[in-house]
């Protein structure tokens, strides 16, 4: 197995590309913006998330010996020179980053990590970047639309299993702990990130005694204050009889097939008559945001759901368009913009910072991408710097004030937004610098008039 | 950073049912099969991987010391015993698996995986085996469909920067190559699998030079080559001409937009037209097997393609339902079968087989699911053993023989199931045996029978 900052954990083009870089003497510096291109389906905002993990591949890439062997023998390096293995050898991260800090409420177009560096390194590291923070965002923010839906009921992370392998499932467990969810069953995450986390007990714990009754007391006598007992392996009603002729009241039963709003009702209801107020009920099984938001709707009296598959995939939208972006090349003492103009794929050129906008009240009701120097009164920057010379600016966060930063701005979000199916879309604009600059940098590829360079006078150094 | 085979890789209800064994001295060996409940949508057949990472796993999981003192803070095991943590301590995998063999096509219900260990070893292991076959067999079996639609044309894993994290990305890639992928742009999937890895150049590239041509000639001095040429930067037929002007013949060229059809055939008839016969035309950008099957059928002139967010992430169908199910327990010298009937998840009890049925021409008819000791005449069975006391019994295949098994099998699918939209579906069927076992048990708990265990007359040990 790969060692976790191997710098060949990118695509090939990277380091071809590095390797021309490094074999022309081209050693500007460049700035690379991260930013999703459009709103994935059904979404009305999006919650940053996986900086983290991307600042410590940052702080630790390199290359091992026999990575560089394996890169010599490749076909592609055939005709490099020496000059590349040896610069792959000295390999570390030396840039600048700014970022949004996780937990943030972020928008398409809207840079949400921008990396200075020279060319050749910037480079390199596209591809973990990308990977990195576009799972977390996307899982981060269908956490908080499932949270949304469940309206201050519990929702754990159940979702490992059928994660797109089990570090994902570690990873999924952490965003999705940004994004709002109280823990995980994920017990990696919880070592590894401080998460708390859950569990009941399985079918196969049921199954595994000749008698549902023994399944139950055998549980209930191991962990006589924890155990939430799960109720339909055979048939829902007749296992919660037996709890209840039990007389051991366990601390909640889980549902996870079967009709979840008349079970649920009827438990409740049982429970109540023998005066168990306070065993909790909850539910599992193919949920998501609309599978709850019709299950409350209906009167389902469930008090915690755990929710896997459609969180921890993002089912209905399993991609973000991230991409990372050449937005600006500083060689030769001169700063050059960079756009590409190709149909339906414009990018905007030179370092950006986002503003948002507030009301009164604190709700957001617009954001401006401006340039890196603008100052548009009453705006809130978004991006910080937290990175300098390839070290972070900061320690880490807790990840429960990342958690709160999201439900913080959940809360000031426009209401149309925060339904599951969005009323509207959130303005977002671009600065008149910006789009003046976008204008010049165009004219001078469509015009075919490419020779000369142009000086970036409206921005400044970050 | 956990390490890569802890214990801790699982949900926690895994441990607290594993400690409820431990400390109640239930130490029966149980099967465990691990299959998919249902087809996903638009699939007709499924692709088997992800067996060498789960075997990988299963010899060397343990749980380091500071794993152990993060479960003995944990408020679930505040009443368990100090023989569960004891336990820990020692605990290695020492049980049997049976699989089929990465590259095999499967169909639902279809054990596709088969443990026989002590209960507890076998429960904490669940959660790692679904990730870890859910997630490679979901992206082979979506492979395969890409490399269908492409028609002999070569098809590359372009996604590692929409995958869920960077090993889902490293993990797609070689499931991808097993599914009938030509190769990968993941450069740690190269190194540590073997695949073949290909790259191009980003936009990135040809922006960061003032000059379009620049950009193209100085890459062309690296890689004289191997250059392929990415042409949509700003302007895909200005790009062609630009190369065409420069006389140097590149390998191949590039479109990631654009009019795909159209691009494709004028820089066909122009490159023809200079004599440039053998350069390649690739293409990339949001492609699926839709799209390729459109694009070649619009007459498209493409080499090859480069796919990626649909195929990492498995885009239109993002999960398979895998679930690994409790089918037999053996304590104190009887053994239970064991089997589940909560509405609509029936699963079938006793440990099986799964048996091929082929015509004279070798193409499969019909699979059989039998219990373990049946021997149906002409069945070809397909599950192996592949560990035995927790040891591997066999060394890793090469990679690209598993890719040949695959693309073996694909030949011999019924021809309705090889299309994108499959007409009817492969005939699975249960053993009567089978059947009746199921009955059987059914009736034992169905009837309220629940006193007597059913000895497992039918079965014999694997």
């Amino acid at each position: 197995m790969a060692h976790p900052y191997s710098g060949l954990l990118t695509d090939l083009y990277e380091l071809t590309m590095a390797a021309g870089y490094v074999q022309t003497g081209f050693q500007a510096r460049a700035t690379f913006e991260l930013f999703v291109r459009e709103m994935p389906p059904h979404r009305s905002y999006l919650v940053a998330a996986g900086l983290e993990q991307a600042l410590d591949y940052l702080e630790q890439v390199h290359f091992a010996a026999d990575e560089i062997a394996y890169l010599r023998r490749h076909p592609a390096f055939a005709h490099v020179g020496e000059a590349f293995f040896r610069y792959l050898e000295q390999f570390r991260f030396t840039g600048d980053v700014w970022a949004m800090p996780e937990g943030s409420i972020f928008f398409p177009s809207e840079p949400l990590l921008r990396v200075t560096a020279p060319i050749a390194e910037a480079q390199i590291l596209e591809t973990y970047l990308l990977a990195t923070l576009n799972y977390q965002s996307l899982v981060a923010t269908k956490a908080a639309r499932i949270v949304t839906a469940a309206c201050g009921r519990r929702v754990i992370d159940f979702g490992t299993r059928r994660a797109h392998g089990i570090e994902a499932g570690v990873l999924a467990a952490r965003a999705a702990y940004i994004g709002g969810c109280d823990g995980t069953s994920n017990v990696a995450a919880g070592h590894r990130f401080g998460i708390p986390t859950y569990g009941t007990q399985a079918h196969s714990w049921v199954m595994a005694y000749d008698r549902e009754e023994e399944a139950f007391r055998r549980f209930q006598e191991v962990f006589p204050e924890h155990a939430i007992l799960l109720v339909d392996t055979y048939d829902v009603r007749a296992a919660v009889e037996k709890i209840i002729a039990s007389g051991r009241k366990p601390r909640g039963i889980r549902l996870d097939s079967g009709d979840l709003v008349a079970d649920s009702q009827w438990a409740r209801q049982r429970l109540r008559q023998v005066g168990w107020e306070d065993v909790q009920i909850f539910a599992s099984g193919n949920l998501d945001e609309y599978r709850i938001a019709a299950l409350l709707e209906r009167g389902a009296e469930i008090d915690g759901f755990g929710v896997g598959t459609a969180l921890v995939t993002s089912e209905d939208a399993p991609s973000l368009g991230v991409v990372y972006k050449l937005v600006e090349v500083e060689a030769e003492e001169e700063r050059r913009l960079a756009a590409k103009f190709s149909d339906a794929k414009t990018t905007y050129p030179g370092r950006k910072q986002v503003f948002r906008f507030r009301d009164a009240r604190g709700e957001f009701y617009q954001d401006l991408i401006a340039l890196e120097g603008e100052q548009p009164a009453g705006g809130e920057p978004l991006l910080v710097p937290v990175m300098r010379g390839g070290r972070r600016l900061h320690p880490s966060s807790p990840l429960v004030e990342l958690r709160e930063r999201c439900a913080d701005a959940r809360q000031h979000l426009p209401a149309a937004l925060r339904q599951l199916e969005a009323a509207g879309t959130y303005p977002v604009r671009y600065s008149q610098q910006l789009e003046a600059l976008q204008q010049a940098v165009r004219q001078r590829y469509r015009g075919g008039v490419e020779e000369k360079q142009q000086k970036a006078a409206p921005t400044r150094r970050g």
